[in-house]
């Protein structure tokens, strides 16, 4: 156990659920202040780089492709024909290099409120950022939720909401009022999708998002499960909500295509992802 | 980072992936040296009890279910009706309690090394015992190898490999002597189940797993996985290997009738724990 408090380890220590997971690191290379937040950017021994806000863990090098590809592709290849989409924090550029991938859309909207966040993924995660220069992105830093107050009705197909917990700066993102601005802001049939915390640890949270997204006027929700070994309990999930639409339609021969490149998503993880536990089910009263 | 170094959490530090997960106890509740490991029982202050056996995290009281759910029941279900069932270690109870509620099996084997592990679980786990007064359960405090060699050819079923880590003790039941007695005393579609580590973490463990009981003479392989927060990565998984005929049937309404009474598993968990994600596939050559 001593070992750990040496400074070999970064360790994200969640107290409201009794657990924290560590990263055996080299050695820290950077931490810078924004205005809204702190930033440090540690080497892993066997992860790659992994980025830290406030704190808390945010990505690694070695396993963001998890996070990355599920939030943004059972979303896109559930809506019909996405064009117009926009990523609602993500300054690491992981879910809009995912969003670029798909050959449909024309315009991809990246708001984040920190410059700082994407300068770092530059330098450190160059990998995430190598479609930044695409012309259908869009790099926004102003306040996203202010943006989607004042988005034109009916402008996007997808929203996706690439939160930080919904504590602090990311409290804002979890309410009626946004879920409210983001169906005015989706065409009929578009699609919402929020990272929506661990299946195993957050389970009341998921069933207030879940409510919230209804009570807005959301037609149908569909959650979807995926590993994500550094954070709490290493399981994650997101939630799909969609306008004016029943969910059914899931393009599958796009998927398959689409899948070759990909590291986790297959149109069969897609279908296993929805497949809800026993104890989630109960638990969100499905 | 400084708190962890407290008595206030239990931390399983795993060295060659240079990862390491924690919870917070309240104390320490014994530990106690059998001829075989050091066993010790804390109470966590979220997660009910936890087993460590030599420094490594067993089970505990919140999230065993996961685990065992996983060996028994997707194996127990792709059998036409397992009557006899083996689980090699397993000292806990918690796959013994699993197959027992299978209403077509007439015996379970279980075939621990140690029974001060047994003990400590009827203790502290006693959900976990309570069918362990079950006539149709044999508790055998013996060598589980040894009782694979001298096992009568195909008296089995179903053989539930509920191993410890690959290294030290639980070394002999990785490897191709071992299958082939396994295979031995299987009958003609009979079922080997093993635990095989985190498909994130030890892909190519699973790949020597696999290409080990491909080689001892098993016709067709399934890998299955599964969340499981406090093993290394949070994602585990168990790989399904059948004796001289392809996986294929199903027992889904069977599964549908059981799931009333588990936590984790259902028929749609049972075909969405099969897919297997890109990196996975890859790395077995699927």
């Amino acid at each position: 156990m001593s070992d750990l408090s040496s400074p070999n380890w970064f360790t994200e220590q969640c107290d409201h659920t009794g657990t924290a997971i560590s990263l055996r690191i080299k050695h820290k290379i950077v931490e810078k202040q924004s205005r809204f937040q702190k930033i440090e950017i540690y080497e892993t021994t066997d992860f790659g780089y992994l980025m830290v806000i406030d704190g808390c863990t945010m990505l690694s090098t070695r396993d963001n492709f998890l996070y990355h590809e599920m939030m943004t592709h059972p979303a896109l290849f559930t809506h019909e024909q996405p064009k117009n989409v926009v990523v609602i924090g993500g300054g690491d550029c992981g879910i809009l290099n995912q969003v670029l991938k798909h050959d449909s859309v024309e315009s991809v909207h990246q708001v984040d409120i920190d410059a700082l966040v994407t300068e770092m993924a530059q330098h450190y995660f160059p990998q995430l950022c190598e479609s930044n220069q695409d012309p259908r992105a869009k790099l926004e830093f102003t306040d996203g939720i202010q943006f989607m107050q004042l988005a034109k009705p009916a402008s996007f197909d997808v929203i996706i909401v690439d939160s930080t917990d919904p504590i602090g700066p990311g409290e804002g993102l979890f309410n009626h009022a946004f879920y409210r601005n983001c169906l005015d802001a989706l065409r009929p049939g578009g699609i919402l999708v929020q990272q929506s915390q661990s299946p195993i640890l957050h389970q009341a949270l998921i069933k207030e998002m879940r409510d919230a997204m209804r009570l807005a006027g959301f037609d149908d929700l569909q959650s979807f499960l995926f590993p994500q070994p550094i954070y709490p309990s290493g399981m994650w999930s997101c939630t799909l909500a969609r306008k004016a639409e029943p969910f059914g339609s899931f393009r599958q021969t796009d998927a398959n295509l689409l899948s070759d490149k990909l590291e986790y998503y297959n149109p069969a993880i897609h279908l296993a992802g929805m497949q809800l536990p026993n104890f989630l089910k109960r638990a969100l009263a499905l």
